[in-house]
């Protein structure tokens, strides 16, 4: 396809942070944008040209917005597939509906993934109770039972410590679809956030540790400490996923370290998400061209933008009652404060984050809080 | 007093791009923002969550506007007396309607320096054709005609390199009351971007050395090459000004460099802007807070920034049929593309700028083209 020009308009589905961030990013190229949110709170649409608040499932509504755009893309993977396909009768939709599918399952990601031949935890199919007992015969304990759908930040998880839990974790998930993986023993978490351009070319940021609190992202270091041989091997399996997928724009992969003992391949990969990626946010000040941009640049047909880091970085994400202490970070030298214009605190929402910026190779080390 | 918090409401007057990077920013810490411009054409409005489209003149679209936020400020010195006087009946207004008119008239402005012990070119008051002569006298030649008001960008100015030149150079400038000014021998022209806080602190940025072409500014080199102690002297001429006006937000002060053979004192203060301004734009991708940001805490009564850089950069702006080229700019490796969102790309109309970033002490050298 042609770039579309500065002055075209991006559509974005979804109107929380990561739509708000994505339409400051497109803006900073000169282009309009166009919110798509049901939510009466849409962070987004304050920094968007036009909002449109409707249902997911308003065909009507959806055409009309896609009439109204040059192309459209999303701040969250669980868009409808229904959804997805309207949409794309009226306006490309990058990244492409397929990605979006295979990644909001947890089977079939998974299974993707074990096709093309990248290491994952261990899984199993439980699409029935029955299922579950002889899922665990082969995962083993311990194991965690995970929803197939709608999953994130730890929801739609149980952990299953010995066989006897299963019917218990059962019960806790909904006795939704859902999958059984095995409990992975790994030393560190890290991410590659990457993207792919319309021409297929593809671009990774350096490989970041990740630190968790309450299965909710804490803390991100920039770079991860680790041997070139080995970060190269992290961008080189990311950019083999977002090939396989034939996908454009930007999507994280997450990743476990296993110990050195585990031998050749240290890596297998936890979870892919085809979107703009928290452990990306601190590409915003430690990199020229963001995630943000980059994803507009490569669902616009733009070259990719050089993923050099300038900086490193650290960040925080600032959760729930956290954001209350903004006046102290301002204060901060080489702090640079994010906030998302989120009217309530709630336990757990992610209010903003703070990227505190060092010199090249002069990161602090990670601690755990 | 105290601070406006995250989720207020920050109006603008005036939808151009440095109200549209303005509102970017201030969306960056949880505000919201307001834009009010009587323009067609509003590229700010499309980053912002509300719109006033109204005259400068219409006193009841001014005192709504100025009740919907919790601190006015704007993106141009021109902002007529009576609308300041207006709008501060019904909100702060920062920076101070005071320092607005000083500085949106020649005459006041260098009358203002000088009474402070700043040095300045030489100046005469023009107010009818009959002061021309004995202005020239006083001033000698080659000499500049300005009108007081409304000058920018090299408008409102003609040169009189012979007395005889005078009447026409008054025709020229539309005989509106003006100053005559001294020609500077000057080695170069710096400037330095300065905030200062409601708190009285102030924080300036390096000083970076300008280079125009038909009176518009081409490219800023950051930081400019100085010895240390002419670095300091042109921070302290800018933070001196800021503070004898009780200023509140960020001023540009630019300044000429004299030739070493000058003396004692290198710098003499060309014009002062009481607003955001071009020759801060590389402060976006070089420095953890930048320009705009830095307005914004000032105004809202936040602590200043550091404005320390971690990148040399140097920025060009993209003048009229120069933004044609944002698809090599945009596959430059450590470069950073800013476009407006304008519609027609005339000829002196900035459209954009970018951001070259390079390693501290690492940037290219001043370069004539």
């Amino acid at each position: 396809m042609a770039a579309i020009a500065p002055g075209g308009t991006i559509g974005i589905l979804g109107g929380g942070q990561l739509g708000r961030m994505l339409a400051m990013a497109a803006a900073e190229l000169g282009f309009k944008c166009h919110i798509y949110c049901p939510d009466a709170e849409a962070q987004a649409a304050d920094v968007a040209a036009r909002l449109t608040r409707a249902p997911y499932e308003d065909a009507v509504a959806l055409a009309a917005f896609a009439d109204s755009v040059d192309v459209v893309t999303y701040e969250f993977e669980n868009v409808p597939a229904e959804t997805a396909r309207i949409l794309s009768q009226h306006a490309p939709v990058r990244p492409a509906p397929r990605a979006l599918a295979i990644a909001q399952d947890r089977l079939t990601e998974k299974t993707f993934l074990k096709e093309h031949g990248i290491a994952t935890a261990p899984f199993a199919e439980v699409a029935v109770p029955a299922d579950l007992d002889a899922a665990l015969v082969r995962i083993g304990t311990p194991a965690i039972l995970k929803t197939r759908r709608m999953g994130y930040d730890g929801k739609g998880q149980a952990k299953i410590a010995r066989a006897e839990e299963a019917a218990a974790a059962w019960e806790a998930i909904g006795r939704l679809p859902a999958i059984v993986e095995g409990f992975v023993d790994f030393e560190r978490e890290i991410s590659v956030v990457v993207a792919r351009g319309a021409d297929g070319g593809t671009a990774a940021y350096d490989p970041v540790e990740n630190l968790h609190t309450d299965h909710i992202l804490a803390r991100t270091y920039a770079p991860a400490a680790l041997a070139p041989a080995l970060a190269d091997e992290a961008r080189a399996i990311a950019a083999r996923i977002v090939a396989e997928l034939d996908y454009v724009g930007v999507m994280g992969v997450e990743m476990f370290l296993l110990p050195e003992s585990a031998g050749a391949s240290r890596l297998t990969v936890n979870e892919i998400a085809p979107r703009v990626h928290n452990s990306g946010h601190w590409t915003m000040d430690a990199c020229a061209v963001s995630q943000f941009e980059q994803h507009i640049r490569a669902i616009c047909g733009w070259p990719l933008g050089d993923p050099a880091r300038h900086s490193d970085a650290v960040m925080t994400n600032l959760i729930g009652d956290a954001a209350a202490g903004w006046a102290a970070i301002a204060a901060e030298p080489g702090a640079k404060l994010h906030l998302y214009g989120k009217a309530e605190a709630r336990p757990g929402r992610k209010m903003g984050h703070v990227n505190r910026l060092f010199p090249l190779g002069k990161r602090p080390p990670v601690t755990s809080r």
